[in-house]
């Protein structure tokens, strides 16, 4: 299993730093460096609320370079779109980071300075460099959503993983669709007298259902009310 | 194709504004109505750097229930993680929003209050429910950290396709790298006299290159070297 760190690279304001270690506690993150921060007080204590223990137990180093062997990979993020040409390496985009899961070890996420970013120097001290798509226009995003977008991809896909799993132990929401969408044709059927009619209800009410992510309940409170309706109607 | 507009019900704080702001500009977003907002002043205006004219355009409204009419579509953003019981819907997450691209018309994406988030009426006036996987000890984001995963989730997918058609266009890669591997394999056993070691090394080297997302420009520099290596062994 890999383990990260959050390294920010000569942040400038302190409300920032107290941002990253917020959204670092969010997702479950807890190892933050700093090289070079300024002081961190009032406002970057009340911006990281619950993360200030991640703030407080912060490491700070003067030099990035000096990082390089407390690694063992090193990850560059850059706003800069991929050209392939005067770049030092083609980005990857934050999906396809959090896809190359084989990677072990201790692994330092690398954010640059607010105004310049990371150096061509420092990325060229990195491994990997990771750019999040962006709009062209204006690709830079404040410091701590670049941190916030990369940590969310990280941990996606492992809350993806165990939420398919909770998915697959109640799949009896399948059957209970099926019921719903029965119980909807027969009701539609006996409301509607043409064909047509009928067939453009159920296809909607199929589109809808498909994207609704119905729950159970809510499945199982529909099926009683179309029941209840065509034995109504039935009378 | 489907409109999205960022809705912000009663934010407290006007860098909180200007942060959204700027993460809208970011991802190509650039309708914004707010609900009882502060006073939006400097501090709105510095947060929101080059997305200023998304909040000099803001559409501004005094009671999130008269929006109801104005969307075709509102969607609720919630921290709190998915039990079915108490809840008045099952929430989806960022990702699975985004794969119900069929969603057409005008699309309102809520974030509530910093420190309440959105009530529960204000939860049932909305269609569906999105829930940002988080650490359960501590689920609740920024308010413009929450905005920001939301936009690049919904975004996201659309540069993922872009990114994929280029790499169809210049799939020589899966050529390069395969005379790369074999220029190395060719070196390896010029060098290594133990098959053992040989095929070790390369084992490593494939899942280097399996994981180092390699472009072309630099698959040829490597295959040069091994080649010319392999040449210079021989002699």
């Amino acid at each position: 299993m890999a383990s990260f760190s959050v390294i920010l690279v000569e942040p400038k304001y302190e409300g920032n730093v107290g941002s990253v270690a917020r959204v670092m506690k969010n997702f479950g993150f807890s190892e933050l460096v700093l090289v070079e921060p300024p002081m961190l007080g009032k406002e970057a204590r009340a911006m990281a609320m619950h993360g200030r223990d991640i703030l407080d137990n912060a490491k700070v180093f003067d030099d990035f370079s000096s990082l390089k062997d407390e690694f063992d990979f090193l990850i560059a993020t850059s706003a800069v779109i991929a050209t392939d040409k005067n770049k030092l390496r083609t980005p990857v985009s934050p999906s396809e980071l959090a896809e190359a899961s084989d990677i072990e070890g201790k692994i330092g996420l690398v954010f640059g300075r607010e105004d310049q970013g990371l150096l061509n120097e420092e990325i060229g001290l990195c491994d990997l460099l990771v750019s999040i798509p962006a709009s062209p226009g204006y690709p830079t995003l404040n410091l701590s959503h670049s941190v916030a977008v990369i940590l969310y991809e990280l941990s996606r896909q492992g809350f993806e993983k165990k939420r398919k799993r909770m998915k697959k132990l109640r799949h009896a929401d399948k059957v209970e669709k099926k019921v719903l969408l029965e119980k909807f044709d027969s009701f539609t059927d006996s409301v509607l007298e043409r064909e047509q009619d009928a067939k453009m209800a159920k296809k909607t009410f199929r589109q809808l259902i498909g994207r609704a992510f119905i729950s159970g309940k809510e499945s199982f409170n529909l099926t009683g009310l179309f029941r209840k309706a065509t034995k109504k109607i039935g009378k």
